[in-house]
């Protein structure tokens, strides 16, 4: 086994969509642990929207990356060495790592998983934190009742595909809204949902809300938002008294190079948003779930379960080979993926 | 006495800021009161931003008012004819009268109200719809907890002034705004706010921004809103994580002539907002008071006696004739008023 590693680090900051040369590609020792530490293979990494709004300088979340730092995000592998209590090599974990072959990191900040209760890329997806933020959203945020109208964009992917499932579980109608034939056909037919719309053949705000009108009979009640732009301008004229918005995202400005710029919501001025909040007496949350770990065993207890039953589904695309991680996450920020977005890295 | 009465009416829609050719003075014959009702000579009548409102033909919390019809409100009064159980002439109650020396009403949606314990025009705005709603909304939605900072707009109205007493009492620090020195000045010596910024001094809501930045140097962490405009633009960027926004009005654009119109917030585009709700966790909250009357006894009983020790300041604005109520009216969309308007109707 070699003594090197490689991982892909930030080359440049793109301002609209990122291209290949905005990454690169190093090769490093693979290091050693550190008091408290612990060294990891990865065996497969994720890969996820918020990543595009590390590689900005803007105010979010968190720090970006800086201009040479490894990209950031999450993997599973196994512990090659440990210098830390309770993790041997041999143990599965779920970990910071980013884009990499191999990493070091605080044990405190690793979880370890059991690779004999699930298939260890259901901790990137499923049963990790995009489906930890389906349903930490729906339930707190969303306030799901039986009965009520719940829309979802990006309906396939592992934050609309949970939030669906649950809420077609708990007696809502759902609509899911994905990008393309194929996609809402496997919104429907696989997770369930009872409409889901091509959000590509509505040519804004306008267009789509007609359509989701048609399958919104009642109104909405629920839109769980993660894309903003038209499918936002779409919803907000159609929501109900009392609805509730939980916001984990939005991704369509994501690449739109900065903020106001390339958002189609001339429908929708930022008035007409704000009265709107007022007069239908909304609810509107915005959440980033790793805020809310102490709220992942009561996740893991309830939905574990129905993942290993099958009754909530699982879809995964899995690319191969680290260096084809810059080429996912493009696609991943086009819509080009089904399911959660995988890397296998070894 | 005679057994006539005087309504005003609204004689056209206005398209921005009301203006005396929107009302109409009209006389018609006392009502007699058909069963379940009562008959009431209002003695105050309450005039309140949401009214403009009710003049518009859009969707709003309400239908609007007709053409033609009695201009809507809540008054005090004596029940001066009673076809329902429960009720007596020589009663005091609180009631929507509208705008009119006199009305019959469904008793059921009157209140008595006790005249010896407190002076009945309180029934009208601080122990009324507006204090209501200011300590409702701090409650429920603002969540204030102490050493945090609060802002809130129309400071001296008789909801921001009961949100900036109650938030002050709790170990906030309040900061108002409102327009001119002197309402400035009222604020801060009467009501107890740490600080008052006078709008009118700033030009736009980067200004705004500024000066509040001076005196919220911890940021803010529970933004009352009743504005919009460039308060809510200034403000916005200034939010602490885990921050929440209740929603109760927006007086500055409801004389903008229709939405987006006229609203100064250019600095805050749509998808800003938005995502500061995402990357801030923001907890946003529409509401109107009236579907919340079962928290009034809650209200009432911890508030009252406050307003009884004088712990809670009450300052009213009393215009004298109904005839005079569309000018109050006026004044107050423009900020004319320094506490709570009120008209003294016979």
């Amino acid at each position: 086994m070699s003594d090197q590693m490689q991982e892909i680090v930030l080359a440049a900051r793109p301002t609209g969509a990122p291209g290949p040369e905005h990454f690169r590609l190093e090769t490093a020792a693979i290091p050693t642990p550190a008091e408290g530490e612990i060294a990891v293979r990865v065996h497969y990494m994720s890969l996820d929207p918020y990543m595009r709004g590390r590689m900005d300088d803007g105010k979010s979340y968190a720090a970006p990356v800086p201009i040479g730092g490894r990209m950031e995000g999450g993997g599973v592998g196994e512990v090659i060495a440990s210098n830390a209590d309770g993790f041997q090599p041999g143990d599965f974990v779920f970990g910071m790592f980013g884009w990499a072959t191999h990493a070091t990191a605080d044990a405190k900040m690793c979880r370890k998983i059991d690779p004999t209760q699930a298939p260890i890329t259901t901790a990137l997806g499923v049963l990790g934190m995009p489906g930890f933020t389906g349903w930490h959203g729906l339930m707190e945020y969303g306030r799901p009742k039986a009965g009520e109208t719940l829309v979802v964009a990006a309906a396939t992917g592992p934050v609309g595909s949970m939030v669906g499932q649950l809420a077609k579980e708990m007696g809502l109608t759902t609509i899911g809204i994905a990008g393309g034939a194929d996609k809402c056909a496997l919104a429907t037919e696989t997770f369930g949902f009872d409409h889901c719309l091509d959000h590509r053949a509505y040519d804004n705000g306008r267009a789509l809300q007609a359509a989701l009108k048609e399958v919104a009979p009642k109104g909405i009640d629920i839109y769980f938002e993660n894309v903003g732009g038209k499918v936002l301008e779409a919803v907000i004229p159609l929501m109900n008294p009392f609805g509730r918005i939980p916001i984990c995202g939005m991704i369509s400005w994501y690449n739109s190079g900065g903020l106001g710029a390339g958002a189609s919501t001339e429908g929708l001025p930022m008035p007409k948003l704000w009265r709107t909040i007022l007069v239908n007496f909304l609810s509107v949350n915005g959440f980033i779930i790793s805020n809310h770990w102490d709220r992942y065993p009561a996740f893991l207890g309830e939905v574990a379960p129905k993942v290993l039953s099958g009754d909530i589904k699982v879809v995964e695309d899995i690319a191969e080979g680290l260096e084809n991680a810059p080429t996912a996450f493009m696609g991943l920020l086009e819509g080009k993926n089904r399911g959660k977005q995988i890397v296998k890295v070894i």
